[in-house]
């Protein structure tokens, strides 16, 4: 697995973006992706929220999700609570985007991010839809990665080349979203793109088991936003066919995990406020319950708070295992914060605490739970809290 | 219902507060109640933590809690996360408790708050013991009230009396902690005392459903603390005897209602941090899901800094209540905030923005939320989330 510096995406894409004024900042707001390969296939994921935005429902509903060969995104505007009208603005979307890119409609997939709940400004849409169209290439995935982002301090690509047996592809990855500081509900949005070959039911199983593993396993304040969105798109244009059950299948799962972390991890690193990165490791004998604990430590506010300011108030971690288990007292938990035990059994443990104060100072902190019992395990990476978060999401849409 | 000023507790009560030296400023730290009425009865509700601290733990396994005759109190320290030592130091306050008490061992309860994972100084918390018993006093209520405290910013106490069919009977509470500035894992303690007589089942009866609509519906920061006590202790000694299903039942019950909800109320409002006070309201056709909706509103950092900053940005209610309802989308969604209706049926409705933007900047903000179907509805009150929580929270034990 060899990772790639600079432009260019997979042969079989090309990609724009442009600046369509939907953006008082008159920062790039809309990108296009395109897979020229009549035979692309693809995967997609979405939110779980009850209020899913416009463009989510159409995209479940009137997409072809394993034959995606266009994306529309833009960003200002999250086009979400924005009801009939807000539908059939996606849908208008989804149809200049089979037009520009020369598909049908239902190989068209629609992304917004931004505010919520006003309407979007269709006139600035279109012509960004239009200018990008005449600006798709084949190193425009920096151009579409600015596009997506709202408030993102810094742009999150990845590319990744990998020789499997059968041959090498490449997988390239654009994120936008969602530092600790980001407004706009820690929207994430996620594109992939491969030229290997995969078919639609190998796409969707490696893309699932790659988010679960990834976008699944960060968490920048607990909240879900109404538009997250992941798609992966596959143009074949190798010849390197990824067949199931293979060493091939194997490595490329591999690589696209890979990607998608380092996307996560970029994910949770953003932001002029996160100046610390968690990551909580929980080990038990119940699957549930490991899940339960790793995101109450996740997104405790006084843990996130304390990993801000680099405080060793390991209580904090008592107190957020605890409310994840309620009932179960008196527990027997287990707690060492980068290798310092501080917690065995639900007591506490003699420890060096200038050790710990050293430890928790550090750029990134691991905090290691055990519960009863064995052959459960999670993890979970997040951001911390810090004043940055609360001036900038105190005062987003005034 | 008459609100009655100053201090003194029920007729059969004392209480004595002394500053013992476990807190290193030299505040109050030991706080005694007793009730000396023998056949006193009394109900306790704690939290369901599963690290529950010893305290909590030897109240449930060592103490009659339809008879307890004394509390013994000390904050500065949470005895939690202590182990096997923890359970025996709590066992020693609660045999000193009886002693200068003259009660049964089993016929006290031990509270403790502060920090977690300390062992408790047992010499100053014996010196303090000794101490405040001493000092026991029918006006003893507000040295009590103050050593039960640890960052709070003001008391919170409350004194009423109330007139029943059968008699007048007077109720008191004291309450600590956890204002959104509140470290400690916003531990609550909450003790009140009266002079009307209730049956042991009366007394729980009556306690669990007022806990239920008082503190069990405020959300400082949504942790859940590893120490949360509420004690109701009845010496009878005014003689008015409160009988199941009785006009005197009802309005006791709405008494000592009006009570609790007073001091979940100072809970929320305590705190140099808390700017405003929210209160989310949800209706719709499923009790678990207006409980849902409504913590999640109530425990939305993005929710908490808009109303923090006086925000208008309505799409934060629009993610959460989406967060806390996967798999429903569309859902449609109704909501107003301070009777400004800015979302119906799952869109934008338009609005006087103006209207709005007044309306978030009061002290008070309500959100009211409708959501599919009729018959359940539920309320939380929130505090905000802003600089001096973090200031408070990213340095507190060091």
């Amino acid at each position: 697995m060899t990772e790639l510096g600079g432009d260019g995406l997979p042969p079989g894409f090309r990609a724009a973006g442009v600046a369509a004024g939907i953006k008082e900042s008159g920062s790039p707001d809309i990108g296009v992706m395109v897979c020229d390969a009549p035979e692309a296939t693809s995967a997609a994921r979405f939110t779980a929220s009850g209020t899913q935005a416009p463009p989510v429902l159409l995209c479940r509903e009137r997409a072809r999700l394993g034959a995606l060969r266009a994306i529309v995104v833009n960003s200002g505007n999250a086009n979400a609570a924005t009801g009939r009208p807000g539908y059939e603005n996606a849908a208008k979307m989804q149809g200049m985007g089979a037009l520009v890119a020369g598909v049908k409609e239902d190989q068209v997939a629609v992304c917004s991010t931004g505010v919520i709940g006003v309407p979007l400004p269709m006139h600035q849409v279109t012509q960004g839809i239009v200018a990008a169209s005449h600006g798709l290439a084949a190193d425009g995935d920096a151009a579409f990665s600015t596009a997506i982002q709202t408030t993102d301090a810094f742009e999150k690509r990845a590319r990744l080349q990998v020789t499997l047996p059968s041959g090498t592809v490449t997988i390239t990855g654009q994120a936008k979203g969602a530092g600790m500081i980001q407004p706009g509900f820690a929207t994430l949005l996620v594109f992939a793109q491969t030229d290997a070959q995969l078919s639609p039911e190998t796409a969707d199983l490696l893309l699932g088991v790659c988010v679960k593993r990834s976008f699944s396993r960060v968490s920048v304040d607990g909240q879900l936003s109404t538009n997250d969105t992941v798609i992966l798109q596959c143009s074949g244009a190798s010849g390197v066919a990824i067949e199931p059950e293979t060493e091939d299948e194997l490595r490329f799962g591999e690589a696209l995990d890979a990607l998608m972390r380092q996307l996560a991890l970029l994910v949770i690193r953003d932001g002029e406020g996160a100046r610390r990165v968690g990551r909580v490791v929980v080990r038990g004998g119940e699957a549930t319950s490991v899940e339960a604990v790793a995101r109450a430590v996740a997104n405790s506010p006084l843990v996130k708070t304390a990993l801000y300011g680099g405080d060793p108030n390991w209580g904090r971690i008592i107190q957020a295992v605890g409310a994840a288990m309620p009932g179960t007292a008196p527990l027997p938990v287990d707690v060492s914060i980068e290798g310092v035990q501080v917690c065995a059994r639900g007591g506490f443990v003699p420890h060096d605490a200038a050790a710990l104060t050293e430890a928790v100072a550090r750029d990134e902190v691991e905090y290691e739970i055990g519960l009863p019992g064995e052959g459960a395990e999670t993890e979970v990476f997040f951001s911390d809290l810090g004043h940055e978060y609360v001036t900038i999401n105190a005062d987003y849409t005034t």
